[in-house]
């Protein structure tokens, strides 16, 4: 019985989308208001979905606390009333979109989740924006 | 042309969280807070999602009137405002996590849909946890 | 300088509407689906408005980390994951109606503000239904 | 690394649900309210996903700017504050059900992104019906 | 102690804004899109907000099942899947904006009211667009 | 006939809470996680409230299009993808929290509306955080 478990959480951060090697009217072109070099910043909405099968003693595929506590140390921890751009490692060489942070977030939660469940997420820039990843 | 419908809907009940083949610890240290043995509960919200070809007769995959009361009868009526631990059928030997809710309610909803028809359902336990069955 | 701010929280919990000095039939009567012997469940949402002068040094009416944990200790930690009616002192002898719910939560938070600040709150118990106490 | 972009979108119309080859009683019994004669009408939500490679120079699967323009020009600026069946070529002769109105928007927005990009999209009429089409 | 009880209900319509005493051309100014003679619609979503003391014996300002019965008689019945301009009484000679309609239902309602109890509503035409009125 | 008209609005930003006249210490013990020296940033949302009698000529207490336009420009095109502490005048020696942001938008409305009217506000943070100003 394969399910899939997800767990909503977010956080708040500050960024600017850029392209270092690209020209200033470049950038400008490519991100409009997005590049304005002293940022702008979003409530991130971060869905994570684990699928897997249903363990028959707990009747869990993955316990949510346990799937929180990844989340609050991998995501919350790191990104949370943060800039981007400048407070992370993984952002300072990579072009914050909500395509490239989605796949860092999956980067960062995989390798602590069971090699048997799936990972797949969904990160909402702002209500009408957002993007999912699914690991491939 | 394979369309997806979906209807949504919601009950409350109250749950716990126990194992009877597991001692009093291993159950509180397994499932903490919704272990409590005088039971908590949810606003369970229910979307049901059901796939196939548009009848090109009325333009619908499925009438979401008698979705609605599939929905109705298997689901609400027997669920909301109980117990599902004690006055339920389903939940009598079965852990009701949302897991477990989620199977109980696809193989309740299938028998009633034209086999043609795929069913996958989420429920959501709050609005951060929920879960996803496909029937397989 | 007046400003309202407002926290939302959410907690959740069983409960059954019931008045003991109340026949069976009568309780029946007056609470439906809701006089549950066995109880049913809800995942109540809670906005704390706090109302009163911005201070010029903080730019705050109040802190809402403050806020936030007066709301944990006095109402998340009270009820999260509890049978209102067996687990709580508050509601063993008042029937658990939101209104009630309402007016005890407003006396729970009330004393842990300065008394210049007006406090009113408002409890969803699910999102068709919900009350609003302003402590008169 | 393929991610799916969504782009969220509104219209307001009116409509009714009629299929002429058929009696008026049988439209009746089939459609019920939604085959009032003067119209009704909805709030139609509409998320557009669209599924590609991450494009190394952007950060973007598609920027959303354009995403957001295809579908100002091609469904907001053609159905909203319109009537469906009689304001639109696309439904003088198809009944617009959220099924065929999700395929007939899908068929307007696809020839406007780079063939490389999968297209689907959900449509809701209200939060509690809506459906998926995924070009198939 | 005096405590609001909110219940929210829906009903989906079509409508036309439009005064007859004015020529087309002012009509069209005025109005826009939403004079389209052909009509449009809306997902209304209307929160009924009722004020009292509560009952000792019940526990309730007003029990919401006899609430919601008089929303469904008095609004949902009357106006839902209906054209508000041609299909309604109400606004045959009376412009449908969102203010006119809330001060229709709130007419509506509050004759099935203990004259003890205040009222208020809320209505939605859409999530961006509200009005309120309280009776005076 | 005393009505409120509500129009909702958006803008992304970001911001840093400090109040230059304390210290360093002080700053990051009043503000934590807030006082970021490299920002954070929030999806703002702004409901505003006007209140008057309804134009018997046109059914409207004020053109919601007309009100859309206002905050657009007072607002939106001023806010919007901006850092508020750098980038507008308004916060330049003004800390920036939810409850001055509110009293600032207040300021800049108001003087654009028939003095007629009532104003009032609530500014969004977060979905859990948010404030209300009604001018006084």
């Amino acid at each position: 019985m394969i399910v899939s478990v997800f767990r909503k959480a977010h956080f708040n951060a500050a960024h600017r989308l850029h392209n270092p090697s690209l020209s200033e009217q470049e950038n400008k072109k490519l991100f409009g208001l997005c590049n304005n070099p002293n940022f702008h910043g979003h409530n991130y909405a971060l869905e994570v979905k684990v699928t897997g099968e249903i363990d028959p003693v707990t009747g869990y595929v993955i316990d949510t606390k346990i799937l929180k506590d990844i989340i609050q140390k991998e995501v919350h921890d790191r990104f949370d009333h943060r800039n981007l751009n400048i407070d992370t490692e993984e952002f300072k060489n990579l072009n914050p979109t909500a395509e490239n942070i989605a796949v860092v977030i999956w980067n960062l939660i995989k390798p602590h989740l069971n090699p048997n469940l799936e990972l797949a997420l969904r990160l909402y820039e702002t209500e009408n924006n957002f993007v999912e990843f699914h690991g491939k």
